[in-house]
Parts: C-alpha cells; structure tokens; sequence
C-alpha cells in the first residue's frame, strides 16, 4: 500500500451543499490555508443514486476534478452511512428496530439494519460504482468506508441471525445453557428459537448480562460484515489504496480491536470534551494506537472550533487547536483532518465548528489559526508517519471486559471502565512514560513490557492469567486493581475467591468487597503515610504477598488494601481500592522504580513529551499550561522542526505553545 | 358584535356534576357574589350526545333557564374538547397516535386527532346543535369553542395531510429539497410520499428543526381547521355573538399569532406559578393584548385559589387574587373568569381551587374575597371595556422564531425565548412603560414606536430586516440582542455573518460566539462602570457602530459587547450577552432617552402603574409590596373608581392593595 | 397445621445450579451453621417440566433425600413464578403487556399474565405434581407458592376480565358512572365496552384515580386468583402444611390486607436499605404481623450481607445481621431465612451476599456469623414462636388508602404514606411502646386499645369513622393527622370541609391546606413552647375542640395547627401540619399520658425492647447504637436464654448486642 508523503491537511468537505461560487471560493481559501486531502462525499447516496441503479456521478467527477486540479487529495467515502429514503421506503427492512421493538422510520443518518440483505446489496453495488470510477485515480490517497457505524438493531432478521451466531459460537444447547448459566432464574432453554434478542421488552439488556454480551459481540461480527462487504469491493479494484472507516469518538458498543482488525488502517474522530485533561485525550490516542499493534492511525476528524451537542459549546481558546492536533500526532496520528471544511448552514449541525464559518470569510480567528497549523505541518514533511512510539508500560484493555463490567449490578453503581484506566494512566502521562494499549488474550506477547497494568480488569479471557504469571515469573512486572479477575466470558464468576485465576500471582484472596458511596472515604496507612480512598474497598488476605497499605478506618480496619507479591523473578502488585492521587503518585514511582522504568525527560508539570520514531525520532513537547514551562530535554542536541533552531538542556515554552524537534536517540526512552 | 355592558364576573361551572339542591345553592352563592357570566357546559358532550346522533339538552335547557333567571349570563362553550367514550370506540381514527407512535386509547381529555374528518363531523353537528337551540338567547354573551386545544397526532391521516400541507407549502419536491436543505445528512428526498412526520421513530422532532417547524405549523393550521369548523357554523347562526376558544396558559406549540385570528377575540388562561415575579405575568398579559393588534382580551381562566398540579400548591395569599385580576385588566383583559365556581369532588382536578370549595360554606376566605372582588368590579361598570394601552415601545414576537430558537442544538442549551423576552421586558415594567408586542412581519407599520426591541428574534422572515432598516434610518430607534437574525423561516443560517439581515443596519459583524457554564461569568467595562455578564459571549466586529461596553476577561477581552450605531436619523443597538439586571438598567436608560421615551409616573418599586383608554383613561395603581407604598400620580386630579375619593400627586397604598382612578390624559402616556 | 418446633434458620437454596461436589460440600456447610430448613427449588420450572406435560423429577426427589438425610426440613416452592421458555413461545398470551401497551418477550422472571388461563393451567398441574410427590414428605415443613408477586398486565385478556371485575363490583353503568364521577372531564361510559386500561396509552393510570384504583383492587384479586389455584391443589393433598408465598419487599402494589388473608400465614422478604433507621424497619415487621390480626409470620428472606441491586451497595456491619434478625423476631417472625445459600455465580443477582460467597470458604467473617446466629437459636427452641406482641396502641392503616394518597394530584407532591406512618410511629418506638396495624373497615374492635392513630387516613371505607366516633365515645383517643378523612373508596371528595366523616369526632373543620415547600417552614406555638412544621399546614376552625397549637407565621397565623377534643368519654386529637421530632414527642408524651399508656421499661436511646407472649413471655432487648446502652428491665429476675445468666433492673448492652430473656409478667406491658 502507498504511503502518505505528507502530513494530510484538511478534512470534511461537502461540495454537494454548495453552488458554483462557493465552490470556487472555498478551493481560493483551501489553497491559501494549505489543505491537502479532502474527505467525500460522505452524505450523497441520494444525489448519486436517484433510484435504485440510477446513478449520477457526474457532478462528483466535477467536483474531484476541481479538487485535483487544485492539488488537493482526496479520502473517497462510500456514502452509505444514510441510504436514500427511496430505499427505507421502498424496502422497509432496511430500517432498524430499536430497543423499545419500534420499527424505525427513515431520519437520521447512520439508521440501517446492519443486517439487512438489501443494505448490504445496495451498499456493495455503490461500493462497486465509487471502486470503478475512482480506483485509479491518481489523486485518491484512502477509502473511508460510511461514517461512525454503530446501529444497534433489533429487528427479526437480526433475531434469526443472533441465533445462528449462537448456535455458532456454542455449538449445542447444553454447551448454551451452561455457559450462560441459564438455571439462575429458571431461564433453561430447550430450543434455539426460544432465544430472543434483549431488549426493553424482556429487560435482558440490563438483567441479563450472559446474552448482552453476545449481543454486542453479534452487533460488532454484524458492523464488520457490513464494512467487509464495501472493503471487499473496494480492494478488489487497486488493493494499494488503504480502506478504513471513522469510528464515533470512543464508541462503546462495538469491539474496536476486533472491528479494525478487518481495516488497513485506523480511523477516529476525537471529540475531547470541555472538561476532559490532556492526559484523558492522550490516553484515548494511545489505546487508538493499540487497536493495531502500535500501527499510526488516521485522525479523521476533529473540530477546529466549538461542537454544537454539548450543553454549552465552549469555543476553542487560541491555540488549542495546534496543541490539539499536535498531540494527537505526538501519539500517534499520520493526518490532522477537521470536520468540518464549510460550516452548514442548516441541519442539526450548523453551530458546529468549520474552518470556514457562514460569515464565509478568512480573516477570522478560526481561519487564520487553521492556515497557519496547515502551513506549519507542510513543514514536517513525511518525517514521522507511520513512526511508532516505543514504551515499556502496557495496559490490558478490553471492550468485552468493558461491556461486562459496566453491565454489573453491584458492587457500585459508579463502575467506569475508562475513568479506571485513565486512574492508572495517569501517573505515567505525568511522567512522559509512554503507554502501549495491549488486548488481553492467551498468547499475547509480554516481554518487551518491563511493566503491566491491569486496570479493573473484570473478565479474564482462557489463557490470559497464564500469561500473566509466566510474565511475572520470568522477571516482569504487573499490576492489578480491584475488579478485576472476576468473571469470565460469559460473566460467570470464578468459583473460588477473587481476583480469580490471579490469586496465585498476586499472591492474596479478597473476602468482601465494601462498596462507598461517593461521601464517603477510607484511610490508607502506607509506610509512615496515611493516605484516603474511596469508591470500594477489598478486604484483602494475603497468602503469599506482602502487605504495602492497610486500611485505617471501619471494621476491616487493619486490614490489607494494597499488596505486592514476589514471585519467580517478578513482582505482582494489587490494589484493593481507589486510592487519592497522591497515593498513586507515591505507588507509581514505586513500581517503576522496581520495574526498572524512568521517566525519560523532566520537565514542569502540564508539559507533555513524547517521542515517536521511524528511521529517525522526532519529539514532541506540549505545554498544555496556560503560562511558560520548561522541559529538560537532556544533552542532545535537537533541531527545532518548525524554526530550524537548536536546542539542548533546558527549554522554556510559552504558554500552551508547541515545539517539535529532532531526536536520535536509537536506545528506548524508558 | 354586541359589547359587553360590564366586567364579566364568573367562570367555569359544571353543573352536570351536581344535584338540583346543589344547583338551587351554588344560584344564591353566585348572586351573593355578585357573579355575572357562566361558562358551560365544557365537558359534557357525553351528557348532551349519549349515542351518535342521539342529542338529550333538556337538562341544560333547564340550567340555562335557572342561571338567566338568576340574571347571570353565559358564555356557552361547545364540549368538543372530550369527546365520548362511544365515538373513539366506534371510530378509533378520533384518537391520536402519539410521538411514540403508539394508538392512544380513550382517556384524557383534549385527546382527539384535529385532522381526524369523523371528529371534525361529529363536532360540527355539536355546534350546529348548540347555534340552533342558543345562538338567540337573550342571556348568551359569547361562545367558547372546546377548550385548551394543543393534541399532537401523527396518525396516518396526519402523516398524509402533512405531505399535502408541504406539496402546498413549497409547490415541488426541488424547493422542498432546497428549503430544507435536505443535502445535509443525505435526506434528499425523491416523492413526497418520502416524507415521514418527525416523531421518536426517526428522531427528527429534534434532529431535524426543518421538519419540526413545518410540523409546527401544519399543528397550528390543522387546530385552527378544526376551530374554524365550529367558529363557521356558530356565526352562521348569529353573528353578533363573539366566538373564542381558551388558550392553555402560554402554551408554545400553537402559533397564536396565527391561531387567534380566526376569532372575534383572544381568550386565554392565566396560571402564574408560584414563583413568577409581577413583570412576567404582565408580559404575558401584554403578548396576549399583541395578539390581535392591540385588542383587548377575555381573561378565561385563572385560579381563585391553589392549583392542583404544581410540585407544592401554595395557598394564593389574601389580596392576592385581586391584584392578578386588576393586572389582567389593567393589561388589557375585558373579563374576570376563574376556573372554577364550585370544586370537583373527584378526578384530575379535585385538589384545584375554586370559589365553592369542598366545604361547601361561604364563610370562607376564598369565597370573601370573590365576593368582595365581584362586587367592586360592578362599580367599574363597562368604562375601560374594550379599551386600549397606548405605547411607544414594541417588542418583536415570533412563535415560529421561538419554536427554532429553542429547537436548536448549540450555541447554549439554556436558550430560552420567553426568558430572552422578560429580560428585556423587566426594565420596562419596572418604570411603568407601555409596551406592545408585535408579530415581526413585512409591511409592518413600526411608526407608531419610538423603541422597538428584538430580543432573540433568531429566526427572521422576508421583509423584517428591511422594515426595521427604514425604521431607523427615518429615525426610530432599534435594539437586538445576541441570537438575533441567524436564520430564515426554514432554520437556515445566513450566508455572511450574524446578526445576518440586520448587519448593516447595527453596524457590525460577530465573529463567533462562546457559550458559558451558568456558573461562569465574563465581565463588561461601559464607560467608568463594570458589570458582569454571562450565558452568551458575543465576538463582535464594529463595521460602522460605537462601541458602548466590552469584555473585560479571556481571549476576547476588549472586543466590543454593547454597541451602538447611528444610521440615518434614527439609533440600532445591539447586545452581543446577558449582562446583569443593573446594566440592563442603565443601557436601558440610556436607550429610552436617545428614544424620547419617558417613564409616565414615578412611584416605588414594585408599584405597577398602568393605563388604558377608550373614551375615557383609565388608571391601575398596583402594589405588589408587602408594604405601603408610594406612587406619584401627578398633578391631575383623579377619583378613585373604588372609593370615590379624589387624588392626586402622591399616594400611599397600603400593602398588596390596588387603586383604580379616572384619567383624563389625551396625549399618549411616555 | 403442625406447628414448628424450632425458629427454622436457614434459606433459599438453588441445587439446580451445582454439580454434586459442591452439593456434598454445602451438606456439610450447613450442618456446620446449624441450618434446619431450606427454601426450593424456586426457579426450576424449566428443569422439572423441560417440554409441556413431560416432568424430571428425579434429581429432585434426590436433593431433598439428601437434604433431609441431613436432618434438614425444607420449605417446597413451586417453581411457577419463571415459567419456562417454552410456555412463553408457544402461549404468547402467557406474557404479559407492559403499560406501555408493549408485548413483552420471554425474559426476566415474574412476567407472566397473571389472568393467563393457560398459565393458570400450568401452574396448576405443577402443584398438582409437587403436591402428589411431596405432601406427605416428612421433611416438609411449609409450601411456599411461587416468588414475589406483582405483575401488572394490560393485555386484552386483563382488558376483558377488568370489565367483568367492573361489572361485578357496581352492578351497573348508572352506579359506576356515579361512583367513578364521570362528569368531571366528560368521562361518562355508555357501555363497559369503552372501559380502557389505565395505561401510558390514555394517561388513565397517573391522571384518573378512580380506574386505577380499581386497577389496583383488580390486580390485587388477579394475583389472588393465581395463588388460590395453585393453594387449593396444595391444600388437597394435606392440609396440615401451611401454604404462603413471599411478599417482595414492601409491595406497595398488591393490598396485602386483602392478599393475605388466602395464606395459612404471612412471609415476606426484608430487605432494609442502608440508611433505613430501626424504627423503620420495626414499623414493617409490625405492620405484616397486622396483616392477620397479629399472627407471627414467615421472615423469608433476608440477606446475610450486601445487596446488589442498591446504587452503592454496602456490606453489613460485624454484628448487623443478627441484630436485624433478632429484630424480626421479637416483632412477630417465626423464622429466621436468608436469600441464598450459596452465592450464585451469574446473572443479575451473582453480586448479591450469600452465607455461602464464590469464594466457597467457611473461613469467612458472613459465614462465621451465620453459623453463630443458626446455633444461637438453636437454643431458644420453640419457646415463643406463635406467640403474639400484646400492644394497647393501634395505627389505622389501609392499602387502598396508600394508593389514593400517593395518586393525588395535590395539594404537595411529597406526600408519602410509609412516611406518614413512620412519623407517627417513632416516638412510639422510641418509648419501647407496642403497636399493632389495623385495616379501618365497619365493625372492627378497637375496644383493646387505648389509643388508635390514624396518620394520613386519606381514604375512608364506610363505617370506619362510626366505629371511631363510637370508639371515642366510649372512653378511646383518637389521633389524625392532615390529609385524614378526604375521600372515599372511590377517591371522591367528601362533600362539606375535611376532614369529612371525622369532623364531629374531632370538633374541626378544615378551611383550606397550604402546601411548603421543602425548605419551608412555619411555626408553631404551643403552651410556652415554640415548634418549626412544614410540608403541609391546615388552616382549621374549632367546632368543639381546644387548641392545642396555633401557627406562628404567614396570614394563618394564630390559627390552630393541633387540636383536641372530648368527646363521650375520650378524646380525640388532629395534627393539621407535620411538626418537627421535638413538637411530636412532645405531643404523644401528653397524648399516652391522657390514654394511660405508659412506655413499659425505661432504656438509652437506640435500645429496643420488645416482648412475645406465648404460654410464657420473652424479652427482646436490642441494643442499637456502635457504643454501650442500658436498659431498665424492672424488679423481675429473668434468665438470659443466650447465656443462662440471671439479671435484673439496669442491664448494660454492649455495642450492638442483644439479649433475650424470661418474661413472667402476665399484665399487658403497657
């Protein structure tokens, strides 16, 4: 497959919307703000296909030409993310069912049963039009494959196919009732017709999490024929061009490790909101930057200003765009894409964000940040596309485990994967320490990690724990916090105490688990330091483990809330509860110290710096402060990117200001 | 039409739920009290129409023959509003379907498809029932069609009605397409038989605003059908006798601009809630007097005591009834109705107060005070009916705006255009200022006005802008807020910057616009003074306009938040925030003496003082203090319509109490 | 009925789920915690009947062998409350409708149609197959009727019966027209063929007391009918085994008055939640031992630690579980249950406490203090089980009222009956005083008491206020409270003022009830001292009675708040507003004083004490609080039943403890 040789500048553009005039006019301002790739035409289905098998591409053709004679690229979507309400009309199975068993009507976008033949048909026959007209083109860089699938359905091909991937994935009914436990409420099967998808009219999809979780691995194997269907078609015509699709911000609902591995490439909209830290954001790139392997991905949207479906739509301040953008590139994106190019002017998106606002006009705030960002990338050249980030540190990470912890009743109701991963993430972004984003499965491959972090890993897939052990014994690192190691597949927990199939490695047993109320909290004795924490509480027996914290409050006073376990030529440590910040800070620096991994540059808090390398390394210093900061980027001597000058030891950012440098340090960071 | 000889004294009364001695008492309460108008029988088609067809009106024969006898009139109300049980049974197309899309079942009341021909047939053989026995009754005052209209429906008869209201509306599928601007998210559309109603099932009552709009407006036009279906035959009958309908509060989802000029007048039913401050229900009373070009109105309903359906019913306090009704009138009502003259026992509505209550006795509070209130209104004889306030300031008021201002997502989820209009209101009431509320509208005749204020008017038709540029470029002086002038009559943003029509009439282009957190703030510099602001955040360019105050905070500190722009004769300022109440009053201080527009009295705070003329003036001095109070009623001498007492200059009135005085004033008030 | 010979300790126990290892090994747990009943098998429906009509019950027969082997009795549930998938498929009238009008699929459990005909049929031939097997089993202690009731349905089937239920209870349209008012709102039926469900689709069951108080009673028969049938069959085979069902919780849903009075005895599950004070908890002990006229009663389930189902769901204290089951019995239960046994590994409930937890170890803290407890009561035999609390105070409390209350519409939406009666409850309670509950219906015995309380007796069934005034007369007191005496049985107010038929009695009536706010309050002045009230404040007038406290503030100020009257020879007090702890203390102190009930020991704060009376007494003494307390347990030596130990006068408890003692005293404790 071709690689970018350049930074891909630009973003979502829909040329449909406008006239001749404003056509020409936005290619004038394109061009003045260094746009390189353009993704489209996103939403046309209906103009391109009037009627079933009628097609009118010649308007595209223009626009494309237009587009290319302008030096600008172009990322070709399929538009069958919103399917013509001839075809919702006319074959009324291709609307979906929702959860409350209502037949949708045609609206929305992204509104089709992703099971529906006829979709499947009709999307693949666009598939084929799109591959045959533009394969070949020489100025097409990717397919984007639809917009933000992610449909849920429940309608009755989706029941009848929700059987057969049961009867797939267990082969008998016995094999089904076991695994699912089906004698918890009498719920025993005695035929596969019996099955029905869970749903507000059996309250399964929250009372039963056993057939939740195969319908959300159903609704994701479903998602991903879809995708195949097109990304099939589209290879099939120049298997260079790469194929991806975007996915919605930090989507929930579908298995993204599973759902990529069928794309050549990643792709995904970051949305952060208002409130949301850089070290959030961060994380959220880093876990992107797993789904593959450590692959670069594609940034295929942000916003170059406010969002319109937040409560209130703060705009970007000055700068956040660059540091944005920068630090999606700094952990791992190769394109800095927007949406959207041109604001619309009506639907229920035109307050959002454009580069081009309906004031139309280039001497905005907006407009000349966005030139300026354009231009500025132009400078890096190809430099660090498809470079990887090198780290020490992995997190376990997995949407089923996700799916399975969220959908629990009990302990807490304020169970949330993500805040847990970013609980432990967070030290280490503290420190610059790079972070890679692993999915937990038998086989997987632990020794280049000199530590790993199991955040509230709830379910624990066959062979993983085995895994984990034989990493630990041969010398490596591990941590795991309360939550995890508690069921398996199917949510079944483990027969025997918590946390399960690590209670060897981990060396401890958990009797009870207390749960808080958000009021209120517990101490930590730690060494000589007390400590509070909160949300729930493990009480904890050490077997074999030595105790690191007790708790200081309530009858388990006394008790151990954090452990560490020698074993083999490893260590295994175990977090018994949520402890407060400086806790885990005073722990972090612990742990690395043991597992041999330093913080590769100081710098002043709210700097961030990261590395990423292909034949050479470039740094990446963020000053997320809203004043001067330094960073001490040891005695190399770099070279500026942006301004070509050189520096070594000690810099000093401005407020929220950005540097990229060169790095050739070959040794690992950390 | 034949006007009413005295204030109206009375309301809703349901004799059919009470037995001939009950009956025989309430007759001797109502003279007691001094009541002079019934309205009846408003749900009781069941009672008169047992079977289809079928019509028993003895009983009501029978009632109406006692309440003339008691010399009290009535105001006859078509029960169309409840249909039978027998009709939605036999005739399911009478009911709704819901925004759900679920068939409604018989319950309820004001639960009938408005579309629905069946109902439509059965109502109007009603009406022509109730004209052919009534429409000469000596003691018939006016009729009252149904009640509190406002059913939703998205049956198939709606969903095919709807299309041709559209097929009317726009005369092709092309402007259609190109009006709704269908090319966002692909909604193309190829037949009209395409076009679903926006319900739940596609999300488009809030994610598409060009359909819900239209869906607004097909609602108003199919409820005025269904009015004008019984208006029509009772005026065939008698045209002299007023024909109204009630208007449920200050209900959003009909146009009233529109609806209400299908009657003879406006009625409407006045619920404060037990927090709304004197200038809110002022403002109300002052949009429903716009609603038909200054016409004085019929005050249908309000409550003689508690509501039954507020989270906690609070007790009107003494005096408190009476200075609400004096409001009404001194606002523009022509009538004092409460609902309702004797309490229900059961239902809905057996918590909700009433001149007779449960007890039955008229040593009560309540029933004094009605008592008291009636008799002193008789004194007031027919001299200010029909009468008019005279003002100088004009409020622009749009449902349709208020509709897409408050269907919109972004800027701010806090929009609220009945805020947005009391905002400005509130400094206007404080200084006993006339104002008028006008349907902004080509052709409309703004010369009238030295000051008129578009507060939010976000939505504007063809013609608006130009009419307020000639305005105030022959002198007039104009005032727009942040939100004003973004969208046309399909919720598309214009094409160039906000405030859009109005850009050169103000002087200015905003840029963007920040949203804050209601505990946020930003600060404004007007000349030496600093205030706060909030909610919106205005970033304003002057292209030929003054700035009068700017921000003194974030990145935009400095822009201008307040301007002010001389355009030919005549002055157009613009408010680009929310400042707080104590700049409002000073920019409103400022603005009213460019404008020429003086306070007419001055008097303490909380002292409401208002005016109305018809041969005569008029004077309505309120005090909503808990406290004596002074007013300056000036050098003319005036007699006390209450008391007979003559006044003038300052007047003290003792706390929560009202005066009403002559008023000889020819020239207009401020 | 065989009555038992020990306070059966034990629970629900679900075999279904365990392979015979496990199985061996709870045997031997159990018999280690000195378990003497287990409570199955309640979900097997689908094991024993795996297709229609085709039964296994041989792993049944060989569970309960081995149980009973090990001196074990067991408590047979039919499985009937989750019938099995393939009911469900082939008789989709077996489920049930939701008020949403939407068919439910297969799901959840105790979601069938509890008028299903079909259902019936299967239920029934399978308490026929328990009953055939099981009835002369001499291990088996009790028949336990499916599981927590309380399915509401709206199919067409409870559509059809509802009417007939209708016809039934009024004879004729004419009288339910009268008795459900439907006048107000145009509601007059003219066929029981128009008579709809109250549900979402028509609003009926929010905004329509009338029908969804017939609903209710409907839905109460309806459940009734469905355990009758399966009681009948059970009863054939041997009535000598007493045959109950377990009351969810605090059902507010099914008249329990009504629905127990088909059981041999009353079983109900107590799930307190964490904040839930001891005198709330005791309150619902002693209102289920009303429930048959103060027979003792099924404690069937309680949790031996956590819950999952609560937003944070905390584990019970060291201490906390015997504290509550010791609670339980001294207020009336039998038995000591808890849910479950062991720990289920999956499904909704796999975080729920278990004396059994996955971890599978009898080395843990709840498993330890389960043993504890079976063993303890081993000791107490069988000495007061049957035995009856002998109180000389009763609270009037009614099902049908709790409904109407909480369905009114006005004056205050905090209006909460369990609040209301808890209210008046806790000085109660606070003073060890004894207190039974009583369903107000003609023709009951109040002469037993010396004091009746009737705490928001909203509705009154006919006769109920002539047995009060008779009561009255005869030397009782009476306390109401505002909110007493408003309606009938078919929510119609009464006609003349509140508090309706009790006006004479207490020598009041009620002009008018004002509704605060929750942050506001009034005062109330009453001797020399000063009280706070809020929530609602009725403005009274004395007929006959005295004044006991006036109001403080507002325009009612000076108007009586509490009254009393006498009348005959007794009195009769009113509460017209809720008054702070303090006033209510206050006010039952002279209220007790003046019925000459005296609190029958003195103790600390927190210390309840409470005493059974079979052929010898037994005394409960409960000591609440985290710190030592004592109590005051008079001149007579008792024996610890615990400890053998003698005691008398001032005992001293430490933290959490509890004693149980002799109790020689013949004389009614108060």
């Amino acid at each position: 497959m071709k690689s970018a040789d350049r930074i891909y500048f630009g973003g979502d553009y829909n040329p449909d919307q406008w006239d001749e005039q404003t056509l020409e006019e936005d290619m004038r301002l394109f061009r003045k703000a260094g746009v390189s790739l353009l993704t489209l035409p996103v939403f046309s289905w209906a103009r391109l296909e009037p009627d079933e098998g009628v097609y009118d591409f010649a308007w595209l053709d223009r626009i494309l030409e237009r587009i290319s004679a302008n030096g600008i690229r172009f990322c070709l979507a399929t538009p069958t993310s919103a399917q013509p309400a001839w075809l919702s009309t006319r074959y009324p199975e291709v609307l979906p069912v929702d959860i409350q068993g209502r037949k949708r009507t045609h609206g929305m976008r992204v509104f089709f049963c992703v099971n529906s033949l006829k979709y499947r048909e009709r999307a693949g026959a666009m598939a084929h039009e799109f591959a045959r007209r533009y394969a070949r083109h020489p100025a097409l860089a990717m397919w984007h494959v639809a917009n933000e699938y992610g449909t849920s359905c429940y309608c009755p091909t989706c029941q009848a196919r929700f059987r057969l991937f049961l009867k797939k994935r267990y082969g008998s009914l016995e094999e089904l009732n076991r695994r699912w436990h089906t004698a918890f409420w009498g719920r025993i099967l005695t035929s596969f017709e019996e099955i029905c998808l869970p749903t507000e009219l059996n309250d399964d999809y929250r009372f039963n999490p056993a057939v939740q979780l195969d319908y959300m691995r159903f609704l994701t194997d479903s998602t991903l024929e879809c995708f195949r269907n097109e990304y099939d078609i589209l290879k099939s015509y120049n298997p260079d061009i790469p194929v991806m699709t975007n996915m919605s911000g930090f989507i929930r609902k579908l298995d993204q490790f599973r759902f990529t591995q069928a794309m050549d490439i990643v792709g995904w909209d970051n949305y952060p909101s208002p409130g949301d830290k850089p070290h959030f954001v961060a994380m959220k790139h880093d876990i992107m930057r797993g789904l593959r392997h450590g692959q670069s991905f594609i940034l295929t949207e942000q916003s170059p200003n406010q969002q319109n479906w937040q409560p209130y739509n703060r705009l970007k301040r000055p700068g956040e765009v660059r540091r944005l953008s920068y630090q999606a590139l700094a952990h791992g994106a190769d394109t800095c894409l927007f949406f959207q190019m041109r604001q619309s002017i009506a639907g229920q998106e035109k307050f959002h964000g454009a580069i081009i606002s309906h004031a139309g006009r280039e001497d905005t705030r907006v407009f000349r940040e966005a030139a300026g960002l354009g231009h500025e990338l132009e400078k890096l050249g190809s430099r660090f596309l498809e470079g990887r980030v090198e780290a020490r540190v992995a997190v376990l990470m997995d949407w089923n485990s996700w799916w399975a912890l969220e959908l629990s009743s009990g302990p807490s109701r304020d169970l949330n994967y993500l805040r847990a991963l970013s609980f432990c993430y967070r030290p280490l972004h503290d420190r610059n320490i790079p972070v890679d984003f692993l999915l937990p499965q038998a086989g997987m491959d632990l020794s280049p990690y000199a530590l790993v972090l199991a955040p509230m890993l709830y379910m624990v897939r066959p062979g993983v724990a085995e895994c984990v052990d034989a990493y630990v014994r041969e010398g490596g690192h591990f941590l795991a916090t309360v939550m995890t190691g508690l069921a398996d597949e199917n949510d079944r927990c483990v027969f025997g105490a918590y946390p399960g199939p690590f209670r060897d490695t981990l060396g401890i047993w958990v009797e009870e688990t207390d749960a808080l109320r958000p009021e209120e909290k517990n101490g930590l004795r730690m060494g000589d330091s007390l400590y509070t924490c909160g949300f729930l509480c493990d009480l904890i027996h050490v077997t074999h483990a030595k105790v690191l914290a007790t708790y200081t409050e309530d009858f388990y006073r006394g008790m151990p809330a954090i452990t560490r376990n020698i074993r083999g030529r490893g260590e295994a440590w175990y977090i018994g509860t949520r402890p407060e910040e400086a806790c885990m800070d005073a722990l972090m620096d612990r742990l690395l110290r043991h597992a041999g991994v330093h913080p590769p540059f100081r710098a002043a808090p709210g700097v961030e710096i990261t590395r990423r390398v292909r034949e050479e390394g470039t740094l990446f210093v963020i000053n997320h402060n809203d004043h001067e900061a330094w960073a001490d980027l040891g005695e190399e001597t770099r070279t500026s990117l942006l301004d070509g000058r050189t520096v070594s030891g000690i810099i000093r950012l401005p407020a929220g200001d950005v540097g990229v440098f060169t790095d050739d340090r070959k040794d690992k960071p950390c």
